[in-house]
């Protein structure tokens, strides 16, 4: 019973960083200033802002189905260990940095060097996927019951084959950065959709 | 019982969200600057902000208001699928982005292309009730319990029946922002506060 | 059982509310610009911010101190109908407003009209204190089960006795305002420390 | 069992204090302004912000630390009381005030004065440890049950072992910052991977 409340304890804590990481997002889109209306007009200044938008419903889906995933990891594991923990705040680091990445790409992505924020973009992303891949891996061997139903084996074996697809696609992703700073984060977002989309194992 | 505890944990994630929202919108009440001060005196200018201070109010009451009834709803559902965790997905992105709006409409409300602003604020609230309509919807056809208790039918009927008016209503005031931003956000205060007063299904 | 639950969410939402106003008073916290710093030294320009950290701690204190007191309220109140949840809305309102005040008081404490700030500052105040009265008469009314032990009763009319002083006392602040803003503000220190001091019902 | 309820809100309370504080401190590094990028180039600029990537770092991770170790001490407290409580938002001061020397740090790490950020930084983390402290010897002699297990004792013997050196080791780290900024930062960093590594007293 106290194994119990720590698995509630630290996922109402990660709820809490990702629901704050998710919703300070809002803030890198920035009210354009005076004089800028001034001189563009507001609705165009506005228009002009779409790179914050993108940056915004890319970074916000992201978060949101790790979240899924995370969530989904936690309805299997029923106890937690002390490297558990730290792969857990190794993920959190990664997620919270996110708004970060995200302002950059808003103020930078028409910008000749906008493959650099790009790198940074798509390399946190990865980076969020090698945390998640370490949590998953480490729950499986070391923290899914012995005893398990066949119906909870079962999805666990779903989950890994899902997730093992998670590392090399945001590495492609990161390697296209290099290539086209538009396609990268156009990919990001048709991958969180994808992630998304994927499937749902409980319910299977 | 691993279905009661998803469901605990998306109220708890959704709930930060909304909170964090909430909170956020105080930063968009900014203050004056040293030589505005120096110009106007300090309680000119603090009363110069009321367009800040009005769409604070606004913006608050409103989310306020989705979360009683994002609360309801959960009263009710005693189950989630994929597609109502998308349903809740969107509706959250539409309500974090609130702040933006909240923040434009704060600085631009007296400019002379408020109208802009005002499209984008009753637009954003607009899109946050087509998607609870959506969340409603979906909960209401596929995830309460089949063998509810006729109080509970009866409670799930009156919710219906209340949440026909809101995608309709936020349309009308979406239009009305063609015509005077002004009554525009003077509706939307109004709507909070008639979705506030309209009644408590649960205690009729 | 659902009553149960209503309860508990609204606190966690209210807790979110609570928390993230106390976390975000540090922003107001502004890092010297490094002209400033240029012109007076490190040093000298952090001394400088005395009147930031002064409001830190003191908005600090005093949301804690509420928190505390809607804590012991909720130990008490069992189910809660809709006027319950719009009071509870309404001190969550001017709760998430302290941040604006905190920084007007942080950057105008030294302004010849700094008395303005403590108006809107101890008028906060105020306003906190007027709505929790109202959350508290409401639940004593209505929401206290009848059939409560002696020990609940006793519990529930101490509680009664500490806060009628709430309200008359965040007057006389705010009356002070218009004497003395130094004075005002220290007041509102004192009287979260009096408050935080004052004994803790359950256990007596 | 209120009692098991008080200890639950308290948990949830300071665990939304700390996810923010450490979410926040993702605001403190700035996105860098145009004018620079355009006289340094957009991949200069992003190196040149490595003291703002090492304080968020350094930060994140103390706050992760002690939020694991506050969790520590949670699975062993079954009550709480006035004390204890503000015990806890002492704690919680400092903790949410982290975000401020954060900034300092990542703005003027490369200044000549830079140790007097340095005193302010590890001052803070000090302070965090004493309270923290303080937290623990008053749950030790106060409110842990007099009926534990074996095992329990034992559990909480080898957390006041291991926290006995959390006030010396950061006053060494407060003392260092009158030597050499950047040693004592590191320390930091050193400190709270050492207490992160440190072992997981229930799993022993």
């Amino acid at each position: 019973m106290p194994k119990e409340r720590e698995t509630a304890r630290i996922e109402a804590f990660s709820d809490g960083v990702f629901a704050i990481a998710m919703t300070l997002l809002v803030i890198d889109i920035k009210v354009p200033g005076h004089e800028l209306v001034a001189a563009n007009g507001l609705a165009r200044s506005l228009v002009a802002l779409w790179p914050s938008y993108l940056a915004y419903l890319t970074s916000f889906v992201t978060i949101l189905v790790i979240w899924v995933h995370h969530h989904l990891i936690f309805t299997l594991v029923r106890r937690i260990d002390q490297p558990f923990l730290y792969w857990n705040g190794l993920l959190l680091l990664f997620v919270a940095f996110v708004p970060f990445p995200t302002a950059l790409l808003a103020q930078f992505l028409l910008h000749p060097e906008a493959k650099v924020v790009a790198h940074l973009y798509t390399g946190t992303f990865l980076a969020i996927s090698l945390a998640f891949d370490g949590l998953w891996r480490h729950a499986l061997i070391r923290l899914l019951p012995k005893n398990a139903t066949i119906a909870k084996n079962e999805e666990a074996a779903q989950i890994t084959k899902q997730y093992r697809y998670g590392p090399p696609l945001y590495f492609v992703v990161f390697g296209v950065s290099f290539v086209s700073e538009a396609w990268s984060v156009a990919l990001c977002l048709l991958l969180a959709l994808f992630f998304a989309l994927q499937g749902w194992p409980v319910r299977r």
